[in-house]
């Protein structure tokens, strides 16, 4: 298949491109490169170093004997996105070119504008292009489980049937989201399924739970072509920022109770589910949703299962609550489907202290560059759109409790 | 009380300054104009002459012995909507000012990124500005019945009680727009529900019928305090369009079989639902959607009741059913509540006939303005993206029958 990945030189898309690849489809990519600019901004850098995109290529050229078709562009730019999608032909577009950040989205106004900015109207530019150019494409939109919020009742793929005073339909299932940035995956949504409907596009939209991790079995010893792993308030996910306190010695940073509940998957597993939505593509008009993670935590359970691993390795872990830089429930109920991936082949990773292991020991030799970086590891981004930094709180949760 | 009407010098905006101001509420607005320019891009113009802004200013002080406090400004442009607000420090914020037409969002794709764009950031910015500078004003935000779609189910007033799985949990309505214009005010809602729950803002979020008419009681006679009525197959909506046709002698332009089901209200409705809003704010950090329409009709109804309208006023009116441009049903099942503002004191205004003869009275002196634009009155914006002028399809209708 001719694969087009948005976003390629991010965390999940540069790994992605690899494995794709392997698996002897043809990729090409585009990428503003704007995730580097971005972290730079707020102070962080990847604990495992990001090489230029040029010897990124050039890597991906020595290893793979073929060519990761690349152009920088911004998705924003209708003209760039629909010159190279009709040059390229794609079968299916895998969308990850977006700001992913939550904390990010909540610096201030600036910063939340740009981001629904950024999102949806490259997104619509996307949706848009496909109809011109390749209306018989398959769209792997990247979404998040962040869309559903924490309800109080199970959460299905998407949709869900209802009965409400005495009549039946099958609704999409509402979105109660946690901040600009989930709220332009939201947006995004909406309009992908309503493309489906209107131009019979088709569309597989991943609500993604937090991936971590540093490793796919495609990427090989090669320095060039490690993805990159952020650790910073804004770009670095749970278990990764978890990961890298760890090595360094800094304690791990639960905010609030900690009893936040997530989905959550290692990096192996969310190209395992992209690869397969790929090559699994919806009939012309479908717009279906898959939830896509390995299995729900809390991020309390989650930072002792990294304190365990960390005690594998002879490293000393302790956990401190700080108060919650965001407005969340911080004890609820969390329960979604994620039945479609697996129906179609999905094989879940179970042994999360095995792939924390290799994490912490891929993160050992950047403890440097994490250090060099510390003072980005305690958040001071708030909700209510103020910067104040987090302070430990276990004495006041202990009183409590 | 201080309110602050954005898109002032609008449909909407300029008759609810006068009735605000004519209730003793200080009223400032802002408008871009941007309407003006719309509908002239469209090829079509007001039936009803619409002065230019310095004189509806100086007609509105001639009237009210009041000054409408006004600023010509962009809301992208957040300096300016900041400085507005902190400067007039509203106790209510009405926000009408975005981009109102489903079709223009429809005709291509830099037509659909506008919309979004201009609808979506602009009220992102308010609320930003809400937040920074009148926290405990009360935003009532413009949305449209539109967003909730054509439901199998009952539609309740934004929120519903469910039981799923044998949970219960009150959540947001679901919501499936027909158009990236109906999609960005689903947008604004999702954002402006957040604002609220993030930092107490308050909102009362409209989910607004289709609105008709030319008069409010506290309109007066001065020409330059009229509102603008547009016709074309951008900015007409369905019964302004109707009545346009009818007193030109045009057939009234059914799409489809013409079984939409909608909420519609007259203008008046409108502008007393807007008013008991402002006069009855939530608590803080309450965020509750009224749907505000008078009744649901089919756009064939409508056509009828404006056939027998004409008729008393001696004009022989035709109906005709024109292949669909839009992408939807043309029959379904549409039950929305509207107890709130009922709640509140609304009393809808019932006589529809009454209206309808005030209206095409109204319009016979400006005959000859709705014949120079003729051309608009048939659609040819396709929700699949191209254009082509829609033909009669009665006879294909009639052998289905």
């Amino acid at each position: 298949m001719r694969v087009f990945i948005a976003g390629v030189d991010g965390y999940l898309g540069f790994p992605l491109a690899q494995h794709l690849t392997a698996r002897g489809h043809a990729v090409a990519g585009a990428d503003m490169l704007l995730r580097r600019q971005w972290v730079d901004e707020v102070g962080g850098q990847s604990a495992i170093p990001v090489y230029a995109i040029e010897e990124r290529l050039e890597a991906f050229r020595e290893r793979n004997t073929a060519n990761l078709t690349f152009r920088k562009g911004d998705f924003l730019d209708y003209p760039f996105i629909l010159g190279f999608l009709n040059d390229f032909q794609p079968d299916a577009i895998v969308h990850l070119g977006e700001m992913p950040s939550a904390p990010y989205s909540m610096i201030d106004q600036a910063h939340a504008v740009f981001t629904q900015k950024n999102n949806v109207l490259g997104n619509l530019n996307i949706l848009w292009a496909m109809r011109e150019v390749c209306p018989n494409a398959h769209l792997v939109k990247l979404g998040t489980m962040g869309e559903y919020g924490t309800p109080n009742v199970d959460i299905p793929e998407g949709f869900f049937e209802i009965e409400y005073r005495g009549r039946k339909d099958t609704l999409p299932f509402p979105r109660q989201a946690g901040s600009f940035y989930h709220w332009s995956k939201v947006h995004d949504s909406g309009n992908t399924m309503f493309a489906c409907r209107i131009w019979g596009l088709r569309s597989t939209d991943i609500m993604q739970g937090v991936v971590f991790g540093t490793q796919i079995d495609a990427m090989g010893d090669d320095p060039r072509l490690r993805s990159r792993l952020d650790f910073d308030q804004c770009f670095g996910t749970a278990i990764n920022r978890f990961c890298c306190q760890a090595v360094i010695g800094h304690p791990l940073t639960l905010y609030g109770l900690g009893g936040q509940t997530r989905g959550f998957l290692p990096l192996r597993d969310s190209i395992q589910c992209l690869t397969i939505a790929v090559e699994n593509p919806p009939t012309a008009g479908e717009y279906r949703v898959f939830n896509q993670f390995e299995e729900c935590y809390t991020v309390e359970e989650l930072a002792y299962k990294v304190q365990r691993a960390a005690a594998d390795l002879g490293l000393s872990v302790t956990i401190h609550h700080y108060d919650n830089p965001r407005k969340e429930q911080e004890r609820h109920y969390m329960n979604p489907d994620r039945n479609h991936l697996i129906d179609l082949g999905y094989k879940p990773t179970h042994d999360v202290h095995a792939e924390l292991k290799i994490m912490l020991k891929d993160l050992m030799p950047h403890r440097e560059r994490i250090e060099q970086k510390r003072d980005v590891l305690v958040p001071d981004i708030r909700w209510d759109g103020t910067r104040r930094r987090s302070e430990i709180i276990d004495e006041q949760l202990s009183a409590v409790k």
